[in-house]
């Protein structure tokens, strides 16, 4: 994670005035503060420059002239959508330009029939799960920042979330994109229809693109009528590896709309924090929500809490009642503000198939023993997609010096056991020096080589998923 | 489709002639006849050269000698399933090279825990079905051709089939690709996991590519329990748009597992060819399945069946028993040979969002009416994707000019409907001069870009998707 910053760009300047210059009032922005607000995404402690600008677009046309200004004086374009990345991914370049599309904040269509809606970039996960759900509809992809995080950015990470296990990722629900290029050429990939294979998959590779191909304005995204309330079951065991073939054998019927595991160092956080009766001596815990329609439901959470029986859970309590659920899941939601309670939080994002769960998260606490950093595993067992995190008192640096240490054995220890370095947040910058060990010298070339075809003065994101 | 062939290039005989000194005994081979039975795919009268040598590969290694080999000699290559394409994505070219998959075909791994299957590209789409079966598991993409399409053919086209409607295509259940670039550099995409965001999406990318980015020799696929065996309904109309409405309405419930349509054309060839009993005053037939879990199926098929009666169906009959759900749907199966009684038949591949199936036939009517040809439209109602077939006779000039007017008209329609030229078949070579309409020029040079980047020599069959 340590770099050389580039020097900046020769253009910076240049590009400044030409923008305050063609843009509307209002769009460029150079106050000191302004810029230093927009220099980082929430990921702690990465590399950051200080932006020549942030421009803030409100239309498809304001996006190319940008990028054609940017192009023409070979400036660094950082693509922005609300900065709540987790991986450095939004972070700016020094004397570049951040492209911020949060003014881009409108569903421009929504079509009931074919299921169908067409958002700008900048529109928030839950501000849109609110319009559509006034028309009965439903957007999927929830990650935990949904309240504060962009669907662009959404599409630039393919970011997750817990209803992923059975709902899929945000790849799975992007129908269709317009997309403003380096040079500023508009294109749009993909198509309203439900199958299409004219020409390459330029949606699915642009999508967890991290900005670095091209700039999101328009997104047709798939959406589905908005599911019933769940009904949630939730299990303590007095073995991880209990907990492990629960969740195998919940995965063998029909599948749970929500499948989050929580380790013993979480709950005792969570319980620490905020007084909610969990079992601190229970070594982990599993939610599992199901919205099958009844009464195919009272069979799905019978099995559920059978599977955990049978696999020796301690303790097994549901509720149909949503409200109660909802407050089940809260242990769930408080994993991180908890940890923060105790220090600086650095998230984890691995990701293994499901049967090894169990054995990433005994992998991470003999972590934890052998570098003495506390370490809190929890995450979406039900697609293997685990947040393990370290937590280290802010002014310790022998203690931070450990957990980066051990933030690296876990990325080990996911590579190992045949998984991913990063299941849902992305590479950004915080990540880039793994991307190689996961998917080898030879594949990094060909992306570059990707990289280099659509962006070949390189000026969009540079220096983030590895790449130039 | 007209197009000038590329002269045989210079280096061809020396690089069958190096192949044949380096490989095993047997793979290369040069018979005449051979030669001549891999020149082309199952599409009809579309250009197709004659390759210098087809080589039947029988190893990842095998196949990046000779992609070295091809590079070095600057020679085509074609690389090619089983040659069920519809839309001559694997017609040879003059002087290239056939890398035929074919002998490759092994299932290399099984986990039934986390339900991945490894499998070499030349398995039998079928073949692997019922290799999964002995297990309890499917693989669901299911094209028509299942019985003599491999996976690797499936993979090129992105190939999707009936059940899609439920269950996704092709690309939505490959997990991970081995891949042999065009200088013969060996690449692993994606990834395992259910989730990972490491790097850019290469899996999507290459599954739709028609052979001309890399060669895939080895897929990760999902798999699945096998589900139950499905209720089938029948219900015929006597106007295309209460069919239509049916289809919309049945769709707003739960998803069926299989939802086709025939038209009265359509209907009155299979009658003639195979007596069946169908309503041939009827304007359209829908056939839908659902092969939910009982108690819950009961509740669908009743939806279903009140859907198409409430939208005026004349006729309608269920069964759950799976013989005669199979006989049902014989009807379906038997649409394409009824119409090659008849003539030569071209099958066209149009999508449109589910909504405009009906006027998507109602315009191939007119077509038809217009150019004065037979034109029988059925498909996949379910997800909009419509195989309008053309069928002329054999000697008749004339009439097979009106038929390739009328096939232009009906990817108008589809275009003007905002719909897809290539729902499931591919660009290959038959809807080359088609696919810079559907996308737009901006968006075919990137795809060209990316082509350059990968096969900076143009060596993986040049020629098809429009692309050089």
């Amino acid at each position: 994670m340590t770099r050389v910053s580039p020097p900046v760009p020769a253009g910076s300047a240049a590009a400044v005035d030409d923008l305050t210059a063609v843009l509307p009032r209002g769009r460029v922005l150079t106050d000191p503060d302004i810029l230093e607000s927009y220099r980082m995404d929430r990921a702690p402690d990465l590399p950051a420059g200080t932006p020549a600008a942030v421009i803030r677009a409100r239309s498809t046309s304001e996006v190319q002239t940008v990028m054609r200004t940017a192009s023409r004086r070979s400036v660094p374009v950082v693509p922005r959508g609300a900065g709540a990345g987790l991986h450095g991914g939004a972070n700016a370049i020094d004397g570049g330009l951040i492209l911020s599309l949060e003014h881009m904040r409108s569903v421009v269509d929504l079509d009931p029939v074919d299921r169908l809606c067409v958002v700008e970039p900048g529109i928030m996960n839950l501000a849109l799960k609110h319009q559509l759900a006034e028309d009965g509809f439903w957007y999927p992809p929830d990650p935990a920042s949904m309240a504060f995080c962009s669907i662009g950015g959404n599409i630039a990470t393919n970011a997750g979330g817990l209803c992923c296990v059975k709902y899929g990722v945000t790849r799975d629900w992007v129908a269709s994109l317009e997309v403003v290029m380096a040079d500023g050429t508009l294109i749009s990939t993909g198509a309203r229809t439900i199958k299409s294979v004219a020409g390459y998959d330029l949606t699915s590779l642009l999508v967890g693109s991290e900005g670095t191909l091209g700039v999101v304005t328009q997104a047709t995204l798939r959406i589905c009528p908005r599911p019933p309330a769940a009904s949630t079951l939730v299990a303590f065991f007095d073995d991880i590896a209990d907990a492990g073939r629960a969740v195998g054998a919940v995965c063998q019927g029909a599948v749970p709309s929500l499948l989050e595991i929580m380790d013993k160092a979480t709950i005792g956080a969570v319980e620490a924090w905020q007084r909610m009766d969990l079992d601190t001596d229970a070594a982990a815990l599993l939610l599992i929500q199901t919205d099958l329609d009844f009464p195919a439901r009272a069979d799905h959470i019978a099995a559920i809490e059978k599977a955990c029986e049978t696999h020796g859970a301690s303790y097994v309590a549901r509720t149909d009642e949503p409200d109660e659920g909802e407050a089940l899941l809260q242990a769930r939601r408080m994993a991180l503000p908890a940890i923060e309670q105790r220090g600086v939080a650095l998230l984890e994002d691995v990701g293994v198939t499901r049967s090894r769960v169990p054995e990433l998260i005994s992998r991470t606490e003999a972590v934890a023993r052998r570098r003495g950093v506390d370490i809190y595993s929890y995450g979406h067992a039900g697609d293997g997609n685990m947040h393990p995190t370290l937590c280290w008192s802010a002014n310790d640096a022998d203690e931070k010096g450990r957990a980066m240490a051990a933030f690296d054995d876990i990325l080990d220890a996911a590579l190992d056991l045949g998984g991913t370095i990063t299941g849902e947040h992305g590479v950004g910058v915080l990540k880039d020096s793994w991307l190689e060990r996961e998917v080898g010298g030879a594949s990094i070339q060909i992306q570059q080589r990707i990289k280099d075809a659509l962006d070949p003065d390189g000026i969009l994101n540079p220096g983030k998923m590895a790449l130039r």
